[in-house]
C-alpha cells in the first residue's frame, strides 16, 4: 500500500522542514504505515521533502528484510555510515549523517518535523549536533491514516470476518452450556469461564489468520467496568459483555465488535437497557455520514440515554454509571485512532472506518454494550459487521 | 511485585529531581513494572522522590480497574484536576497540576527526570509550563529490572515451561510429516509450512496462558537471515530454526528459546554447524559469572567460530555470513532488555536472566541457532532450559 502523502507534503512546506522522521518499532502504527516495514525493534523512516522519497535506516540484521519487504525507496544499514557497535555519541552522529544523506542537506542546516511521541532523548542529542526539531503536534499521519484506501478497508473486513467467526465460537459456547443450581454455566463438566471464553475466541482468530493482546468476555458486576477484562465463572441471567478487536497478521488491520449476551432471561433492568443501546446505537448510525461531526454521532447517542433518564458524561460529567465512555473511534493500523466519536471528535469523512459502541454500566446491574463497525461513505454509512444483535442465547 | 527502587533514589537524587515521570501504555516494559499497571492507552506515572510513592494519572474509564490492580500509593483520574474532554493546552494544564501534586512543588519550581523515550510534544509542553525536565539517558529503569527478584525468575520460568511444550508441539508435527519426492514435508495430506508449525505453536502457548507476537519457524535459505519469520513449505534434509519468545500472559514476563531441526540427515555443512554451535554454546555459558561481563561471553562465542574458520563480526565487521549477530540479551518484561552479550556489554551480576544463542549464516547453506535461557547465579549460571539439543529429527 502506497500511502497519499499530500498532507505530509502540504505540513513539511508550511514548516519549511526538509523530512519528516520517525524512530519507532512497528507497533507504533504511524511508523508501519510510513516505512510499510514490520519490526520489533526501533528503526528510524524519514520522508524527503524535496524528493517524496521514504528512506530507512535499520541495524545490519534487518537490512536484508527491509529491502525486500519495506515500502522505502531506499534502505540504509548503520554500516553504510560506518557504525557498527559503538557508544551513544557515535551512534548519534551516525543518525545526524542519515539526516543529512536523505534530505542532501548539511546536519547544522536541517529542518526535521517529527511526531509527538519522537524519543526527547534522541530529539536532545539531534539538536545537539545542529538539526532543529519541529514538533507536528496535530498528528498529520494520524490524520491521513483516518481516511482507508479500499485496500485498507478490505483489511479491515478481513479482519472483521475472523472477528465474526470469533464471536459466534464464543456464543457458541455460551449457548452449549448448562446451569448448574447456582447459576454458574458449565462446559464439559467444568464451569464456563471467562478464560476458557477467552481461550476459543484467540484460538478461533489463531486460526483466521488474526491476533490479539487482548479480549473482553465481562459477566455481571464486572461488565459494569467497560475495561475490566473480565474472570472466573459465568453466571445464567447476567449480561455478558463480549468485546473482540483482532489484528490481522498478514496486514496489520484491526476490527472491532462488541455483543453482549446473556444465557437465558436476564434482569428487567438489562433488558430494558439492551433495548436503549439498540436504539442508541441505530440513533448514533443515523447521524453518520461526510461533513456531520464525531460530535454529532455521540450527541445522537446521549440524547437517546439522556431522553429515557440515563445519565451521560454530557448531563453529568462526574457520573461513575450510565454511559461513561464516548460512542467510539477510527479502527485501522491501530484498534483506536482517528476520528473520535466524542465531545471532541472533528469533522467525518468518505473512506473513515469507525466503529459506533454505545453501553450502560452500573455496578449494581452489570453492564450492556453493543458495537458495530462501519465506514463513512459519500452519502451516509456502509455497516461492515454481519453478526447479530441479540441478547439471549437459550 | 514492589520493585526495589534505590538506583532510582540515587539517579534522583544525583540530578536532584522531584519526580521521575513515565508516559506511556504499558507495552513500555518500564511503564509497566513501575506502575504495575497494565493498559493499552498511555498513562503518567510519577515516582516522588521524597516520598518514595508511586502516583498514576489515569483517565476515568482506567480508574477503577487502576486502583484495584496498580501498584501506585495513589491514583489520580483527569477530572480529579477539572479535565475530562478538553482541549491541548487544557489537557497540559491538568498534566502539570497532577506532577505538582506529586511532588508538592510549584510547577514552575520542578524539576523532573524522564526516559530517554519521553515523547517530545509533551517535554515541550511541560517546559512552556516552566517544568524542568532531565533525560535520564543511561536508562535508570532499564538497569533496575535487569536484575529479577526470586517471584521475577519464577515468572520467566513459567513462561519457559510453556515455551518448552510448544516447541514440543512443534518438533512433534516434523516428526510426524512424512517426506513426498520432492523432499517437501508432508501431514495430514497437506504440505506442512512454516505457517502451521506456527499456528501449533501459537495454539498450545495460548492453553498454557502465553501469547506472542511472532514466532520464528524458517527453514533451508530463510533460516540464513536470523530475523526471517519463514513461510511456505518446509523440506527435509534442511535446516529448520524454530525460535520462539512468548509472554505470560498473567505476569507479563517472557521467555526465549531456538532451536534447529533437520528432518531427516542434513547437509555435511550443516552438521558441522551444528556441532560448533553447541560447541560455542558450552563456551559461552562457561564465560556467564558474576563479574564477567556481556563482552566477555560474547568473545568466548566468538572464540569457537573464528578458530574453525568461520567469519564473525569481530573479525570481520562487514560480513554478511558466519555468526552475524551478538551472543546474547537479558529478557523479561521485554523479551530483549539488559544486559546485552555484544561487544557493548557490561558487568554480568546475579539474577540476570539472559539467553545465550550462538548461530551461523549463509544463504548458501541456511541457518543454525541454539538459544538457551539461564539465570546468572552467585557462583555462575543456572540453566532453566529443559529441551534437548539435537538436531536430526527422523
Amino acid at each position: 500500500m502506497q500511502p497519499d502523502c499530500a498532507q505530509l507534503d502540504t505540513f513539511l512546506s508550511d514548516e519549511d522542514a526538509d523530512l519528516y522522521l520517525i524512530e519507532a518499532d512497528s507497533d507504533d502504527a504511524n511508523q508501519l504505515y510510513l516505512s510499510g516495514f514490520d519490526a520489533s525493534d526501533p528503526f528510524e523512516t524519514a520522508y524527503a521533502a524535496e524528493t517524496g522519497e521514504t528512506q530507512l535506516l535499520v541495524s545490519g540484521l534487518e537490512y536484508g528484510r527491509a529491502k525486500k519487504e519495506s515500502r522505502a525507496d531506499q534502505v540504509y544499514r548503520h554500516a553504510d555510515f560506518g557504525f557498527e557497535y559503538g557508544d551513544r555519541e557515535e551512534r548519534y552522529d551516525m543518525y545526524a549523517s542519515f539526516l543529512s544523506r536523505v534530505a542532501d542537506v548539511e546536519a547544522t542546516d536541517l529542518t526535521v518535523a517529527v511526531p509527538s511521541s519522537f524519543p526527547l532523548g534522541s530529539a536532545e542529542q539531534l539538536r545537539e549536533r545542529g538539526v532543529e526539531l519541529v514538533v507536528d503536534a496535530d498528528g498529520t499521519i494520524d490524520g491521513m491514516r483516518a481516511v482507508k484506501t479500499d485496500e485498507e478497508i478490505d483489511n479491515v473486513q478481513d479482519a472483521q470476518r475472523a472477528n465474526e467467526a470469533a464471536m459466534r465460537a464464543a456464543e457458541a459456547l455460551i449457548d452449549a452450556a448448562a446451569v448448574d443450581e447456582d447459576g454458574t454455566l458449565v462446559s464439559n463438566g467444568e464451569p464456563l469461564t471467562s478464560e476458557r471464553v477467552r481461550s476459543e475466541i484467540e484460538i478461533t482468530l489463531l486460526r483466521h489468520g488474526c491476533s490479539l493482546d487482548e479480549t473482553i468476555v465481562a459477566c455481571g458486576s464486572q461488565a459494569a467496568d467497560p475495561h475490566d477484562r473480565g474472570s472466573g465463572p459465568l453466571s445464567a441471567g447476567e449480561p455478558i459483555i463480549v468485546d473482540i478487536f483482532p489484528k490481522s497478521k498478514a496486514t496489520g488491520y484491526h476490527s472491532d465488535m462488541t455483543r453482549t449476551f446473556s444465557k437465558g432471561g436476564p434482569s428487567e433492568t438489562i433488558r430494558e437497557w439492551y433495548d436503549l443501546t439498540r436504539e442508541a446505537l441505530e440513533a448514533a448510525l443515523a447521524a453518520v455520514e461526510p461533513g456531520a461531526t464525531g460530535a454529532d454521532v455521540h450527541d445522537a447517542a446521549c440524547e437517546v440515554y439522556e431522553a429515557a433518564g440515563e445519565p451521560t458524561l454530557r448531563s453529568e460529567p462526574e457520573t461513575e454509571t450510565g454511559f461513561i465512555h464516548s460512542t467510539g473511534h477510527g479502527v485501522g493500523l491501530d484498534v483506536h485512532e482517528s476520528p473520535s466519536l466524542s465531545p471532541s471528535g472533528g469533522e467525518l469523512e468518505a473512506g473513515h472506518v469507525i466503529t459506533v459502541e454505545p453501553g450502560l454500566y452500573d455496578p449494581a446491574h452489570g453492564g450492556v454494550r453493543i458495537e458495530d463497525i462501519v465506514v463513512v461513505t459519500e452519502d451516509g454509512y456502509e455497516n461492515i459487521t454481519d453478526y447479530p444483535i441479540e441478547l439471549v442465547v437459550e
